[in-house]
């Protein structure tokens, strides 16, 4: 992680799960950033895992627009006069449905929270993101400087739909489809503000929707979040609009 | 098309554009089908572009799971015992707004009706679906057998999203870069019922949509049904789960 230096980052989904393992890794570094962002749609909820040792716990529904751009004006006072570093689009819902039982409501709902919530974020956040752009010196992209990373899944590879045979889950798969497509889009349309965009499949990972096909998954949170960490370090340039897994690795879209 | 002997097909948004040209090619065939179901959302309205010649207009809005279940219920009515060998879902919708003011209720809207609306299609003719593939001699997939063909588009190529600069419509690229996905998967899902599933881009196309930006497109509507029926006539076992052009050239997802 030597390269990582950002000042400022914020997590959705920061409560539990891999959200919460971010926000506890980017604490823990040697010179932590001045400010992290745990966002989560209910603060004062009971799910609330995380501890008070929090600098700041933001709450962000990622499918209200009001409840996001709330979000964005508090962070934006937080911050003074500084812009945010990155921004990691981690909240997200999948439902073990199968292609014959899936729903309207259901493709809907999962679409609306895991593709058009980091649409919004991107949105209300993009003033932040400029910001930290064009106070950071040098113009190549990096997550030092700017960034944007959508949390997305193998299972949203078109080309190599991993685990069908185990869970269809197709309202999920194209939820991240769409997801790579935004983060494709993200990259075209950021890059002029000097913001790099990227997805990341996080592994397969030991959290409640890791573990909610009833097996046991491969990756601990620590191990995925320390591989991610490590590879948003290393984005370059060349890397704004790819879809890389937690080891760094392309992931086929 | 040679190779193409349907003996019904069901076309959705038929009213005007690429659904009505397919339509009409699918009448003017040597040996037409016996079946020419012409979906569209308001078969009285005015907006109806097709003749009276049709053997059968139902009405399908494919945003409504009710309207769906109802139109399958009554091409079942028509198709006495026999099952339906072709769904092309083509009904579609786009909006040109760019990323920074596409909203919550846009991305939702296309979604649905480009993406879930095949889905519910899907859902709703397998049993006819099926009933083709039993009925149909020799096991290997075809068009002419049993087959959903999706109408996707370039614009939702992860790989190479076409035409950013003209227009970034990222509802729409995101929500055909979703249909990709489901028709990814409703070939894994459908393949033990000897169903095929692909999706096609019809190229840029003479139509209310392709004209929509203001230039006038490259191809014909009755080249490009040309070009697809002729595609459809040649998709094989190895097709399924493809993206292809209306040349018959795989377009990377
Ligand atoms: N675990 C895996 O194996 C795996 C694999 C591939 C991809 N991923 C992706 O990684 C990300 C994190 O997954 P996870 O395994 O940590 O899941 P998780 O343990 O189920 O946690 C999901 C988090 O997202 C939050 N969230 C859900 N809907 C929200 C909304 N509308 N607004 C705000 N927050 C919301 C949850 O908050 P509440 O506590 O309030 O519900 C929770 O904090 C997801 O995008 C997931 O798709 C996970
Ligand atoms: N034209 C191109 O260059 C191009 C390129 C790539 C892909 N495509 C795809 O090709 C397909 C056909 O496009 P087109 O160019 O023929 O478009 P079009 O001329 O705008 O016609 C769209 C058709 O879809 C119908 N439709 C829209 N929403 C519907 C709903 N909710 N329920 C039922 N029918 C609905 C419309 O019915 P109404 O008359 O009732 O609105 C109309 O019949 C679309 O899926 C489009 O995305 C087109």
């Amino acid at each position: 992680m030597a390269g990582l230096r950002v000042c400022s980052v914020l997590v959705t989904g920061a409560n539990r799960g891999i959200g919460l393992g971010l926000v506890r890794q980017f604490l823990g570094m040697p010179s932590p950033p001045a400010w992290v962002f745990a966002a989560c749609r209910d603060p004062k909820g009971q799910r609330v895992g995380v501890g008070t040792d929090l600098p700041f716990v933001g709450s962000a529904e990622v499918t209200d627009p009001a409840s996001i751009k709330a979000a964005a004006a508090r962070v934006g006072e937080h911050l003074g006069g500084s812009g945010l570093n990155l921004l990691i689009n981690n909240a997200g819902i999948t439902k073990l449905n199968s292609l014959d039982n899936e729903t309207l409501e259901n493709m809907t709902r999962i679409y609306t929270t895991n593709t058009v919530g980091p649409l919004l974020l991107g949105q209300a956040f993009l003033p932040l993101l400029k910001k930290a752009a064009q106070g950071s010196p040098g113009s190549a992209l990096s997550c030092s400087k700017a960034a944007i990373i959508n949390m997305s899944s193998y299972g949203g590879s078109i080309a190599s739909p991993s685990g069908w045979d185990l869970m269809q889950i197709v309202s999920y798969r194209c939820s991240k489809a769409a997801l790579n497509m935004l983060t494709k889009c993200q990259s075209l349309g950021y890059r002029e503000h000097g913001i790099l965009c990227a997805a990341l499949h996080p592994g397969w990972v030991q959290t409640d929707m890791g573990g909610s096909i009833g097996q046991t998954p491969a990756v601990t949170v620590d191990a995925s979040v320390r591989g991610m960490l490590n590879v948003l370090s290393s984005l370059a340039e060349k890397d704004t609009g790819t879809f890389l897994d937690w080891q760094g690795k392309v992931v086929p879209w």
